[in-house]
Formats: structure tokens, C-alpha cells, sequence
């Protein structure tokens, strides 16, 4: 079967104008990439009407497979709805389920329906609606002479849930046949990028015939992007199987999850979860960040008991029980006070484990002693007692990130019997 | 003069295959507009020879304008400089200064000079070096009839140096008397896009001219753009103080910030800092969101003593205080226990103000009763006491941002003394 072509049409002056990053334009080449539809171009254009209808109209032409998003709002310059209509020379009419949908979301929020709201049930007669759970704007599918058409709002979470929901289950259908690409994302934490590719070396042998490594390092740690192709799944399969056992025999400790969504709190909540292992945290710098993220998981609330943000000195003492004296020998930021807020924390929730953060967020509030930067990691964990030390950067968003991700790579390891660190840093005991 | 308008290609694999996210577009966009050069069309291509050529070349026919990033590597893939050369049917020369810099950047750091290092200062004989300070592949500017082409690289920064240094420089002298743009954001908050555009009604006879308003929704709020231009800053000026004036007047209440990066909670942050109160957080489905976006504000240690994260239901008794049976009678997702958590987080740190949630998060655990995105907010501010309850979506980490974003909201309006609630919400008073 000869390669298929996708074009990815984003719709929106405030694209064009810089206002918002085109997120979604990269949620949807990975999809399709995964589906082994090649994402060919990207063409970000205004919300007007020749230009819309012009794009459109080639693309449906040239590619086998367009996906559009943005421009289907309740406001005026929410236009791609009429553009659509026009080129499949189709009447608008109203959507049963989807008005009944909209009319349910205003009257469980108490608020009351515009004309505009009731105007976003109307749909081009010719198309599918792809149901949006999570809007108000419904997706629409289309086909036309073998081409597809999906239109899609430009809200991320929207789209993307439209893309799960109604736009794979699609492509999966129609192109059964197509050369498939299998891609591995494996995630690291608490490892630099120079480093990882320094274990990892060489790969010239690996990376012919379509197999490749990438690596994408971001703030939450650095992703290794591992990807084959072949004629079947199994072919594909077969080659990245021997290059990434090469990557896991040489970095495995590092790697906290294979898929590229996973997130290290996740990963730590099934290892709780599979432990039956309860957690409760004790932050000062790090001012509710740890215990956010945890609580992204769903489920979180069978592990995690509770914590205190104990920002205020005076709070580290009444709610922790942290001994006020200790505070005052040897400062807020230090080893004694970490390690006592983990263990406190642990105690008054009823926790095994008690993880604790105290630190120099930043930009100010350094001294030649302890600088911006310098944060103490409290562990409690089932009863031992260990604190990490890290000197990070002087942007307070940046510390505040990278010591949830230590927190929790330390968590990872520690459950896991591995016996490193991250970053090499060493524990210090009471 | 007439409008000039520009494209922006952005070439690249990676951009398609959604491995990296398209910001420098965003920014160049950016930049572009306020010169007064309309960003008519973003293209993201792959590296592929005819793609490349054919781009271009359209590009420099349709365009004033066109701006090309990516592709200037030292790796085979990187193509689009033998492209250029090809278009303007120039021969490749060697810049001296271009190799006397890149030798010295090897030298520095102690490597090799390879072929394709040194092949990185050809450039085509018909371009004006744009020379690149801050690495090894030298930006290109060409003319052609008129029209003009920049050629950066797509590391971020380098591309962002040379448009500074090398291309704005070279639109103001050539685009002299070009509109001038003005732009203003307006944040709001607790306000849906729909209400919020029927609240400002037509516009029509403020847009014209070149004024413009535009509708930004993302989680954390509704974003209004204002935007005029003129053939002098006063001018451009003149026009958009008139829109502001009004949208003021229909909205000044809903609007929280004029700058685009200010958040809801440094202006709460700034409310409370300005009239010396403090405050506590008690979050139960919020799971620290709350605390973490107050203390990312810089100096939040002044106003912030601390918080809990009472997520189970003992720690709302043991840590808070909460009766224990008023959890049992109402149920933790409850108005009385909202109440309770907001006045004994007050209590017990101290402060002036106490803020608490509790809600179903989901994407499980509702019930017929609390469906999933039930949520109630407890406030105690200096004494007074009362409870909002919302039902937002099926979404967990969509249901914790639109918590935060009420409770800062709602303190925000109390605080300024303005009689409203986010989503005209009612309070309950105990």
C-alpha cells in the first residue's frame, strides 16, 4: 500500500500573531505518525473565509487524510463551520444529541443559553458529528471521493479528546494496511542529556533501516525517543526490540516509564499502590507542587493521606511539630529541619512515608552560605531516614520543578531497590 | 502604504512528527506583527528537497516577507542552504568571517574541525550574511525584486539573536512607514468566552480602521486582545484608548490584569500584600494546586503561612480540626465541611483569610447526588464566612485549575470590594 499523506490545517490569528504556541498541531503528528500516516505539512492560517475555504479545498485534493482545528467558537470570528458547509455544499442543521448536550451543561452550571450556544449544535448535513464530552463545539467527520476530513475545536483538551475518541478509531479502521511505525518513548528522570547519551554511545549499528533514537530533553527530565517501521507490525516490532534491549541493558536504571504521557507521580503511585504504602508531604519551598502533582493521578487518594505547606516557620513548628529550636540553630534550610518535617509528616498523618522539601526558591533570599537554589530533600521511608542536598538554579519555577522531580525520581529508585541517586547526589543520615 | 504581509516557513521532521512544539513561528509572528507586517500564513514542511524549493519560491512571490527557519545543521538532512542557493541560481562561496568564527568556536572548546563543520560558512554568493554570534550556522537575507527572505536557523536562541540583531534592524529601515501596531491584553476570570462577547455585544463600529478585539479562552480564564493600528503611534494609540474605554465600562469588573504574564494569584498576591493580610489554604481535591500557583509568586512567603492538604477524611479531623461527625452527617463534599476547613485553616495558622475545596475531581466517584466536578469552596475572610458550589466537567486536572481559578477569583472580587461571583455563583452562608 503506497504511503499515506495527512495535512494538518490550523486555524487562528492568534496563532498567526504569536499569541498561542500550536500545541495541537504537534498532538496530532504524533498520532498520526503512530498510525504510520505521514504528517507531510502543517499550514497555520487566519480565520478568513477565502483562505480557509481555498486551504481546505487543496488539501482535501492532495492529502489522503486533513485534520483541522480551531475556529469553531460561539463568536463571530468562529467561521471554519460555514467554510465546510460551503465547500461540501451541505444546509446547517441542528444536532439532537448535541443540542440536548449543551443545553444540559448550561443548566448544570446554572447558566443561561445564548442564541450563540444554541448555534453550536447546527452541524453541515453532510458530515458525522464526532460527540465532544468535554465542549460545547462538536468535531465533524467527512469524507469525500476516499479523502477524510476531520474538523476539530481548538480547545487542546477538546481535541485531543476528539482525536482518542473519534478521529483514531477511525484512521485505525480505513488504514488497516498501511506500514506500520512502532515508537517507544522512555522517559528518565534525574540523569542529564550529555550524560545518557554518553552511556548510551554508538548506535550507527542500530539506527539503519528506519530505526532511530532521539533525544528530548524538557524540565521533567530527558525523553529517549526509540522508533522502527516495517511492512507488519512484527517486522517493525522485531527491529526495535533489539535496539531497545541495547538502551535498557545500558540505562534501564534511569528509565522510569515507556510511555510518553506517563508521569513520574504516576509511576510512584502504582509502586505505592502496589506496596499498599501510604504517603503524606511536608513542603516549604516547594509550597504544595509535590502534592499537586501526586494528586494529578486519579486513584491518588488511596496512597496519599495528606500534607502541610509549611511555608511559615511558625507552621513547620505548630502543624509539623518540627522543634522550634532546631529552626533557630540551624535555619529553616537545612538537614535537621528536612529531616524532621519527613518524619513528622509521616507521624501526624499516620503515613510509612514522609517526604519533606526546604529550600531557597528564589530570585531572592540567598546568602554566600546558601545560595538561591539550595534545597534539602527529607525522606522518611518505612523508617529510614535519609536527606538530599542540591544546589539548582535561580529561577524559582525551575527549583520548584526540580525538586518535585527529585522527590519523586528518590521515591522511584528507593522502591525499587535501586541503589543510585539522582544526580549522583549522595544521602546524608541524621 | 499598503498592508505587507509575510509567511513564515518553519522546516523540519521533527515539527511534523510532533517531537518538538513550533514556538519560534510564535515568536516571529510576534515580532513581525508589532513591526506592522501582518503574519499572513505559517508552513511547516518536512526536509525535503522539492518541498523546500517550491515553498520558497511561492512564497517569495506572494510575500513581502518570508521568514525560513531550520535546516542549516552541519547533517545531511539539513538542506535548506543548497535550496536558496538553487532559487537565486547563485554559486556557493566561502565567508571568511563566517570560518574564522566557527574555527574559533572549535578551538575554544577543544574539538575537531570536521568537513561539514567547515562547509557550515558556505553560503550562496547573492545573500548578506546575517552573522551569527551565538553558533556555527551563519543567517542569510535576500532581496528579489522587492521582496525579501530571511534564513535562520531553528535552535531557538540563535534564531531569536539573528532576528534582533540581523532582521528587525533591516524591516524597520526598509518598512519605514508601515502601520504601527498597538495591543493590549485584557485578562478576565469567572466569565465564560460566550457571556463575555454578549456582555461587549457588537463591536462593529470600533472595528473598523484596524481595530480589532479578540477572544482568548484558556483554562485559567478568558484573554481579550485589543488591537489598533495607525500611521503613527498616537494615531494607533488615539483608536485603541476609545475600544478600551468601552470594553472597561461593559467589563471593567471581570478584568483582573492588563498584562499578558500576570496571573490571578500574583494579583491576589499583590491585594493581600498591599492591605498586610495573610492567608491559609485547606484543599481537599485540589491536592495543593492552590498553594503551589500562590507561592509561585515571588515573595508569597509574606502573605502565605501555609496550607493542608486534607485529602483524607482524617486528616480533615486530626490536621484541621473538622468534627468528625459533620463529615459523617454531610459527607466530605459538603458545605458545611467547605465552611469548616476554610475557618479552621484560619484558625490554625493564624491567618486572616482562609480558603478551602473540597470536591470530586473524578474521572470517578461521583455519584447521582455529587456528580463528578462537584466541587464547594469554603471561604473565611476576616470573619466572614460562606461557601460557593460549582459543578465544572468530567475532567480531573480541567476540574482542579477551574477550582483554583474560582477561589482566587472569588478573593480577588471580595478583596476589591466588587459584589459579583465568578460564574454568578451564590454564596451559602453557614
Amino acid at each position: 500500500m503506497r504511503m499515506k499523506k495527512a495535512h494538518i490545517i490550523s486555524i487562528g490569528n492568534e496563532l498567526l500573531i504569536g499569541d498561542t504556541i500550536n500545541t495541537n498541531a504537534a498532538h496530532i503528528g504524533q498520532r498520526l505518525t503512530h498510525f504510520g500516516i505521514v504528517p507531510e505539512q502543517i499550514f497555520t492560517i487566519p480565520d478568513e473565509y477565502s483562505i480557509i475555504k481555498k486551504r481546505i479545498g487543496r488539501s482535501l485534493v492532495h492529502a489522503d487524510v486533513t485534520i483541522v482545528t480551531g475556529g469553531l467558537g460561539p463568536t463571530h470570528d468562529d467561521i471554519t463551520k460555514k467554510v465546510v458547509a460551503e465547500i461540501f455544499e451541505s444546509r446547517m442543521v441542528s444536532d439532537e444529541l448535541v443540542l440536548k448536550h449543551i443545553k444540559k451543561i448550561f443548566s448544570d452550571r446554572g447558566f443561561t443559553l445564548s442564541p450563540s450556544n444554541i448555534e453550536q449544535a447546527h452541524v453541515p448535513e453532510a458530515c458525522t458529528v464526532l460527540f465532544n464530552k468535554q465542549g460545547t463545539a462538536p468535531g465533524m467527520w467527512f469524507e469525500k471521493k476516499g479523502n477524510y476530513l476531520a474538523v476539530l475545536p481548538g480547545v487542546p483538551y477538546e481535541m485531543k479528546h476528539l482525536m482518542e475518541n473519534g478521529v483514531e478509531p477511525r484512521l485505525r479502521s480505513i488504514f488497516k494496511d498501511l506500514n506500520i511505525r512502532v515508537t517507544d518513548y522512555l522517559k528518565t528522570a534525574g540523569i542529564p542529556e550529555s550524560t545518557l547519551s554518553d552511556l548510551i554511545g554508538n548506535l550507527e549499528e542500530y539506527t539503519n533501516n528506519g530505526v532511530g533514537v532521539a533525544y528530548l530533553p524538557n524540565p521533567g527530565g530527558v525523553t529517549m525517543r526509540l522508533s522502527a517501521e516495517g511492512a507488519t507490525k512484527q517486522v517493525a516490532e522485531q527491529k526495535l526490540v533489539k535496539l531497545r534491549k541495547m538502551v535498557f541493558d545500558k540505562s534501564g536504571d534511569f528509565i522510569f516509564a515507556r510511555q510518553r504521557d506517563k508521569t513520574l507521580a504516576e509511576v510512584v503511585g502504582s509502586l505505592l499502590a502496589d506496596k499498599k504504602l501510604t504517603i503524606a508531604t511536608a513542603e516549604s519551598c516547594t509550597g504544595g507542587m509535590l502534592s499537586n502533582e501526586i494528586t494529578d493521578v486519579p486513584g491518588s487518594s488511596s496512597y496519599l493521606l495528606g500534607g502541610v505547606v509549611a511555608y511559615s516557620n511558625s507552621a513547620k513548628s505548630q502543624l509539623l511539630g518540627v522543634d522550634g529550636e532546631v529552626i533557630e540553630q540551624f535555619g529553616a534550610v537545612s538537614k535537621p529541619v528536612a529531616l524532621a518535617m519527613a518524619s513528622h509528616a509521616a507521624v501526624r498523618f499516620g503515613a510509612d512515608i514522609g517526604v519533606s522539601t526546604t529550600g531557597i526558591a528564589g530570585p531572592t533570599g540567598g546568602s554566600a552560605d546558601k545560595p538561591v537554589g539550595t534545597v534539602w530533600i527529607g525522606f522518611f521511608i518505612c523508617g529510614e531516614h535519609f536527606a538530599l542536598k542540591t544546589v539548582f538554579t535561580n529561577n524559582r519555577l525551575v527549583n520548584k520543578q526540580r525538586t518535585v522531580m527529585v522527590a519523586l525520581e528518590t521515591l522511584r529508585r528507593h522502591l525499587l531497590g535501586i541503589n543510585t541517586y539522582p544526580y549522583e547526589l549522595k544521602p546524608h543520615y541524621s
